[in-house]
């Protein structure tokens, strides 16, 4: 079962979407199987992080900022801004794409398991996330 | 269902088998569901990626070449060459392994976004991937 | 399917569960399909990587301590310890997730492919692990 969902994203940062992923599974009345995220988009991500304590996300956006400055001598793939290739270069260091087993109708993830979009334009975009039950 | 295709490499690049997935899934006869890509190698990668302009593939190489260069003294595992160890780490930070939803026939993948082989070795390789429908 | 199992870590360092997994994967009967593995923690990993020669494993963790240090002082989540921010930002970097196909009862990992649990705490964990079978 196909399932779609979109996130407004504003600006860079970590948008938790555990609980619309939950709702869905719930909606789907599936009990045992495998839940698969994919994200439509080259310039964001889908990551599994603490949902917990914010300053964890807050260090991890920090350090992936670092690691991935803008206005990089080495870019030549600059038309559509000095966010758009740290963009896609942290896309690739993180994920476009989770599965997570769930049970009794419920995701399997840990107790400080969050589900996050990581959006990484400056920009206002509108992410489209598609979710396959199993 | 599974289905096995190769992949032959000439160096490091960004080799584009999204057609080759879309023709595999559309001999499937399958509808809706999951295709999961599996590379089984560990120096080289499967990736999604910005498929319109050649640039930004060529600045995610470099970038990533200036992460993780050849000829670092921390390396010991050597013995298969100096773009070995490189080829590994990159397969870490990386993926192995991607799943992509389709629905009517076709993947649900974006507009912009294609699927990459990525090798990481010199040397000409050719390249198993297994693709599973479901 | 799904199936649990615990690794006990004594530190930081690759754990290889490749024969566990094959054995739940012998034992569920599944004779075609994707095994997808699933750790519920965000202070780990799972990869897979070259399971012949130590020394790539040894390098690979060098090389991610020397790129995630602790005591950077860029971090503010510290109250679990030095170790705990370096634990989830190579925990993003790598993968939480992992799906596999299987043929004839077997794994269609490569030869060179381990399946491995990477613990980045030093302290002694027990880590489970959520194995599903379609």
């Amino acid at each position: 079962m196909i399932k779609k969902i979109q996130v407004a994203t504003s600006g860079q940062g970590l948008y938790e979407i555990t609980h619309r992923v939950e709702s869905l599974l719930a909606e789907s009345k599936n009990k045992e199987g495998l839940c698969s995220l994919f994200v439509r988009h080259t310039s964001c991500s889908l990551i599994i992080q603490e949902n917990a304590d914010p300053s964890a996300r807050i260090d991890l956006e920090n350090w992936m900022n670092r690691l991935v400055p803008e206005n990089d001598a080495l870019y030549t793939h600059t038309f559509e801004g000095q966010d758009d290739m740290p963009a896609h270069i942290k896309s690739v260091l993180t994920a476009t794409q989770l599965s997570i087993p769930f049970e009794d109708g419920k995701l399997l993830s840990g107790t400080w398991q969050g589900i996050f979009l990581w959006e990484h334009r400056h920009a206002a975009h509108c992410r489209d996330i598609v979710l396959h039950f199993i």
